[in-house]
């Protein structure tokens, strides 16, 4: 492609508005234009490397039988309604009245579209399992979008689905796809994570977020320092090896007037958090057992999402009120404990394997030291429930947790039979018995996955991008080229060998000056550069770059051919 | 392709809400489904051959240095407000309210987003002409959706936009498109006619509509029976090779009490329709002519498109009230004609060859015979005024006219500069002024292109695809390969080979009957069956037939490969 028949639409300055490294970089190289809120143009530059994911995600697909179809950007209410989620999904669908008055919605995902449709075509365990992806627009009408392409209303999404007979099939496919995105990120050139993740509004028994690590990135994850272990924090597993030790010493009830922090109380008795146990009481879901007691190190954090996992706990988590905790324990806030209880106990691991600690002893103004459990409580129920912390072990045994933070660029789901359920997807199985199918879903961004390279891949200069993203393999820059005919023709001759070669270059045919030809090749992000001259023809040479070089090379016009072919890789 | 790893979903009965040749095939070969009304799915077989269409459009935009791009599908009010189209595009442009309650829509068209864009990446007549496409989802709200995707609410256009710093450079560019449309339509094997059309709701200077010639097309056009000659009847030019025969005979003013109606006043005369001149008054465009009348020969019809387009004429066509050509004529409506009257006349170019005819005499009651321009009357201005009719001589001298029908698929439009004058779209231009670009638009039907594909190409037993829209190049059918696993390895070896010879090969490797398996790729439209069984192979023959072939050939293996590439063309 030559300079005078593209669109390069590079800018100097950023724009005030963008935040992100991405953003503005997308921008100044002239991949991308704002047309409205969290609504952008493509423009040539931006397209090309859109494609070029587009097509690792095709391969990847054709490589595990997922077959490409398309469905409807604009969809009738009735399959959302359906399915439960007109009402759940919330504000961020947008939904729209035709001419006729009929409900509809533009398209955030497909799940309910993809059963809709499959539920008539797919009707024997003999046609399962079957896998069907699109690459296609969508729109979340987010409240606030930001950072450009990476949080638009407006994106790209490749979105997959799979049905299957029974679970064990979900799980083999489900394992492809988790084998298959691995691929398409090594192949695009980023480092990522695999993390077990939460399953949020699109619901379902397991699944993973694929995050581009970058320190720029929304989402905070845990990764080990020593393994592949990765874990959205909040749902990161806390371990411990600790054994608990042997009681020491007698419990003993202390005073502890008007003291209702932990940190009040531990400085009051001259001990740390770390040997006292915090009290945390939760609504429960069972009427039997309307109050949850949590028990929790004293310097450690309840997460959250892992308590209310628990069958006993009440979800969404639920903080008991005063006046309840109060009326069931005749004991305020501040003083409460596992010692005198009949309510359940829950600790979480760090908490069960303490001995000799201090706690609230259920008695205003008093607390216990000393304590064990067995010896002085009841032996507790232990579980999970504790946010982990920078230094932690790694759950995997390997190494210790350190945090940073992610881009998720793609999501994978074991569905099961929630939308097969709720819409009636059934199909006959080997026993001719009627019966759901089960289901998984596999998002990845398209779009995102651009801005998230480029959040992954940059300098001062501009992008960097890994080779399988690079718009263009090679800018080919000759030097005051208007006033040499030799120059024009050797400029021309090489460009034409170099296409031929298989190489999509970027001949800068402009007449501007040198210096400003490069700065637009480096914020565009063209691995080699290549600059022609006249006094390289003299010496029959060329002058070679890298993108990520810090000099440059001349390279005999001979041996030109070989030399990129080793550079490239 | 394996049939146990695609999604054949093709039905015995076309369901019943299909009408159309297209609707039904595209449904009953499983290529699409419907999701709501005017939105279809398309399953992996109809996605298949549309990505067809798409590869093609794409190849010939680039030799056209057509740069693609990609705008959004929703848009902010705004740009629609800007070009005046907000209010003007009618009830199919969706508008849509986002969570915070501003005004969008879902694109139809793009002429308002990338005027918008480009205005501000185009500011020198250097950078120019460039030229722009997408090949995207739109969606119009059709009130009555038909025909499948034929006349679909959302479906897949390719629409591409130039700009350029004069008339000329428009012009030129507008040709380059004319010609790889041209190339396109040959290249899908389509039997087409470029069409002058009426520029319509998207406006502009000049334009023509692509049609594919098919019996079930919704738009009349009008063709040569001996030439390349096509129009859309509307537009069709009305030419006579005629010259005005010298007078015969004095004018003479006869009594015709009560004959109002050409019919009449012929009948009463003892004359033919085709001898009398009638007149039509219409409303003017200029203060000092209020009215205009026009002349034409008694038997042919006012097309009023024609009309609107004489500078005097007012647009749109608006015929005079009774009252006000009494006022004027001081005659009813009946008796009118060109003899006396200082209305300005125009006549039909029909009309001014006629001598010795017979016209309303301006007076109650009373008619001219034997009337002559110039002798008797005003010599007229002449235009053509006429509608069309078939055996009507061709515009381009070449055999006379037929009307058919065609299906448009494509539109071409010299917008000018409407678009970028309402819209500040400003260049600096080789002089240093400042000047609205001129612009071009060029739409092509995608998905429409694949349903008017089959309204020309299928016959009882389902879709008979030219080559190059195939989904498959061949089907490959065993018989009872169950039962033999000397088939099943060949059938397998053969599978392969085809497939590394570069053929799409769909081998239907089903537990069915023969029969159906081929009724299954008839109806597909695959070109090449080859049959394998286990009789074939003991003579080491396979069997061929083309999809359009009556009867099937038996072929030795050896010699397969270059009888395949002999029938492929």
């Amino acid at each position: 492609m030559k300079a005078s028949q593209f669109l390069l639409a590079t800018l100097k300055e950023s724009p005030a508005d963008a935040q992100t490294i991405s953003h503005k970089l997308m921008l100044r190289s002239g991949m991308i234009r704002q047309l409205g809120s969290g609504l952008y143009h493509w423009l040539p530059l931006g397209l090309k490397v859109m494609r070029k994911v587009e097509a690792i995600v095709r391969e990847e697909m054709s490589s595990i039988d997922c077959l490409e179809m398309l469905m409807p950007v604009v969809h009738p209410a009735d399959i959302w309604q359906e399915s439960g989620r007109w009402e759940d999904f919330g504000p961020e669908l947008l939904k729209i009245t035709d001419r006729h008055g009929r409900d509809a919605c533009i398209a955030p995902t497909h799940e309910d579209a993809i059963t809709s449709l499959m539920r008539n075509e797919l009707n024997s365990y003999k046609q399962l399992p079957a896998t069907f992806y699109q690459i296609q627009t969508k729109f979340r009408d987010e409240t606030r979008p930001r950072a450009g392409i990476m949080r638009a209303r407006e994106f790209i999404m490749k979105d997959a689905y799979s049905f299957h007979a029974d679970t064990e099939s979900l799980k083999k496919t489900y394992e492809q796809f988790f084998d298959a995105y691995h691929r398409i990120f090594n192949r695009l050139g980023l480092e990522f994570r695999a993390a077990l993740a939460d399953t949020g509004s699109i619901g379902g028994d397991l699944s993973h977020e694929f995050h581009v690590i970058a320190e720029s990135g929304e989402d905070k994850i845990a990764i080990s320092n020593e393994s592949n272990y990765i874990a959205n924090i909040e749902l990161a597993e806390s371990v411990t090896s600790i054994k608990r030790p042997a009681a020491n010493a007698e419990m003993k009830l202390v005073d502890t007037p008007d003291k209702r922090t932990i940190n009040d109380v531990c400085e009051f008795l001259g001990t740390t958090n770390d040997t006292s146990v915090k009290a945390l009481f939760v609504k429960g879901s069972k009427e039997d057992n309307p109050l949850i007691a949590l028990m929790l190190r004293g310097d450690h954090e309840l997460n959250e999402l892992k308590a209310e996992k628990h069958p006993l706990i009440f979800s969404p988590l639920t903080f008991a009120n005063e006046e309840d905790i109060a009326k069931a324990m005749k004991c305020p806030i501040g003083y409460l404990g596992p010692v005198n209880t009949d309510i359940p106990v829950i600790a979480d691991r760090h908490a069960a394997v303490m001995s000799d600690f201090s706690c609230g002893a259920n008695q205003e103004g008093k607390h216990f030291i000393n304590v064990n459990w067995l010896r002085d409580c009841a032996e507790p129920e232990v579980f999970d429930l504790r946010l982990v912390q920078e230094g932690d072990a790694s759950p995997d045994g390997k190494g210790t947790l350190k945090f940073t933070r992610g881009i998720e660029v793609g999501h994978i789901f074991q569905l099961g039979d929630i939308y097969s359920k709720k819409m009636s997807a059934d199909i006959l199985n080997e026993n001719g018995k009627s019966t759901p199918m089960q289901m998984g879903c596999y998002g990845l961004g398209i779009s995102r996955v651009v801005a998230a390279a480029i959040e992954q891949h940059h300098d001062d200069k501009g992008i960097t991008w890994p080779a399988s993203l690079a718009p263009f393999d090679i800018a080919l820059i000759p030097i005051n080229m208007k006033k040499s005919q030799r120059l024009q023709l050797a400029a021309q001759a090489l460009y034409e060998k170099l296409q031929a070669l298989g190489y999509d270059v970027f001949f800068d045919d402009r007449k501007e000056r040198a210096g400003f030809m490069f700065a637009d090749a480096e914020l565009i992000g063209i691995p080699h550069r290549l600059v022609i001259s006249d006094k390289g023809l003299d010496t029959n040479e060329i002058e070679y770059k890298h993108r990520k070089d810090a000099d440059s090379t001349n390279v005999s016009l001979e041996k030109l051919e070989g030399f990129l072919k080793e550079r490239r890789g």
